[in-house]
Formats: structure tokens, C-alpha cells, sequence
């Protein structure tokens, strides 16, 4: 079954860190940014904004910001290219579960066309800081967003193993 | 390409709130409960569990206990046959978008089977009710789970027109 795609791009599907510098070209950006907007949300709202950056500048602070608030000096991009960051209305009730599914959607979007992708946390910081207001208040962005995660997508510089599922998840009433 | 199918996926997969009675076969739930196991999770720690529920006792009760939660007696599951609740650690930091990732891996495995879900809310309620409580228990599970949401699972009754997307959502910095 044709199908069945799905299933292996969602089991093979790893966190990347380690990316090559290659460029992610636009249309393929689009794609996965469009998958991220097509996420099921609380009563079809779809209160879910995301940001994509590709500019080398911005993307380095960014960087720099994330790092600073988990008092590092790295770059917890792992030296991906773009950075899909994705934010939600905290006004809405499911706005965190609403911008998790749309970082999955992308995540796998991302997998399906040959991308490597992982969620960096702490996009609620970054967005709490000056410098996050700033980038939303340049971009246009009213409203009570809360950061959601970064979404860092690029070519792959390692194939991670597959991680091995924990045992005893799941409880069957049937 | 191949792996567009995941993209396609992505896109047409609808919430479904009408479904046949039609029980769902072991086989194709299980596989959509790996998908939702697969789902990344902060530091790789997999601390998302599912209980799958397709007795029909068991998910009556689940169904009249969600719609108390909200002050109704209808049936919020849309007479789906299968439920998959979704539940995570509240130790873990990142709980609540681990297992929205669960969720969303679940819905999407389920559409590429060819079967239809949606997520209901008030899974947190459920299980902080005596009777939720009571159900973690008999299962054994301990530890301090929080329900994420309810993956209702079942053959389509309706076929929802693609909701359009709201736009000017995405903002591009590149």
C-alpha cells in the first residue's frame, strides 16, 4: 500500500545535530512550512504563526539568543541553515498542543523531502526576551504569541541510529 | 518523488466527527500506536504512554466521562470505535509537546491507513477525575501522568471539504 510511506518516514524519522551548510532551497522551505500550516487545531482555529527564517544574520542571533538563555555560548542550532520557529496564541486554550502538531507536521515534512530537522526548545525564552519582542514587533507580529520550538532544518551530516523504543508504553483495553 | 505521498498525507487528512460502527482490525490499531510511540520527545525520553481502547465498555464509559467534563451527555467520541488516550509524565519539562507529537503522528498514520480520527480535548480532566484515576490504576499504571488527548480511531462517516488554510500566517526573514 502506497501508504505505507507514511509509517516508514514517521518510524525513520530522527532528531538531526549535525547539519551540512548547504543552503535549503525556498521551495523546499515552503513545502515544509506548508505542512506546519495544514496541523489540526483546537475548534479549526488555526491561531499558529511561524517564522522562517533562512537569513544567515538572523538565524545567527537567534542562535545566540537560545544559547544565552541556557547560559551556553554554542550554537544549539547545530549549524542548520533555517530555522522554522513556530509560535502560538496563548489566548486560545490549545495553543501548546496546537504548535506541537504543526512542529510534527514539519518535522516529517522535512524527512519526506530528504531533510534532516530537530526541535530546539526554549522558543518560550526567546520570545519572552527584548530581543524576541523586537523580531516580532519588526516582522508586524501583534498579539499575546508565545514561542513554541525552533524547528531547525538542513541536509544531514550524520544518520543517527535508530533510537529504540522504550518497552512497556502501551496498555490495551480490548 | 515518492515520499510526496507523506506531504499529501498531511494535507487531506481532516478531523473526522462521523464515523461507521465498523471495528477497527488489532492489527492496523497497532501499527497506528507505533507511530505515535515514534514521535521524537524531549531528550529522547519517550515518557509518552497510549492506551488503546477498543472495548466498547470501556470506551462508553471514557466517552460518557469526557462529556460530563464539559456538562453534556451526547457522545464526544462521534461513535469512533477506538480511542487512544494519550498521557505523559508531568516530570518531563517538555511533556505537553511530547505528547502532542504522539498525537500527531497517530492522526496522520491513521489517515494514511485509511481510517479517520480527531483529537478530544479534556483528556487532563478525565484523568484527574476519580474514575480516570481509577482506570490508570487497574492498569498499573504509577507516576504522575497527565492526559494529553483522546485519538478517537475509526472508518469515516462523512468526508469533510478541505478547510482552508487562514492566511497571512508565515512570515519569511531570508
Amino acid at each position: 500500500m502506497e501508504n505505507e510511506k507514511v509509517l516508514k518516514v514517521i518510524e525513520e524519522r530522527r532528531s538531526i545535530r549535525a547539519y551540512k551548510p548547504d543552503k535549503v532551497p525556498a521551495d523546499i522551505i515552503d513545502k515544509i512550512v506548508e505542512a506546519g500550516l495544514y496541523a489540526p487545531s483546537g475548534m479549526g482555529r488555526q491561531s499558529v504563526i511561524i517564522i522562517a527564517i533562512t537569513d544567515k544574520d538572523t538565524r545567527d542571533r537567534l542562535s545566540s539568543l537560545n544559547a544565552s538563555i541556557m547560559g551556553s555560548d554554542g550554537d544549539p542550532f547545530y549549524g542548520a541553515p533555517a530555522v522554522l520557529v513556530v509560535l502560538a496564541d496563548k489566548t486560545r486554550p490549545t495553543y501548546i498542543y496546537d504548535g506541537s502538531l504543526a512542529m510534527g507536521n514539519m518535522m516529517l515534512a522535512a524527512k519526506a523531502l530528504g531533510l534532516g530537522s530537530c526541535w530546539i526548545h526554549r522558543a518560550k525564552e526567546e520570545f519572552e526576551s527584548e530581543e524576541g519582542k523586537e523580531l516580532l514587533e519588526s516582522l508586524g507580529i501583534v498579539g499575546q504569541y508565545e514561542g513554541i520550538g525552533n524547528c531547525i532544518i538542513g541536509y544531514a551530516a550524520e544518520e543517527p541510529k535508530a533510537a529504540e523504543r522504550k518497552p512497556g508504553r502501551v496498555y490495551k483495553i480490548e
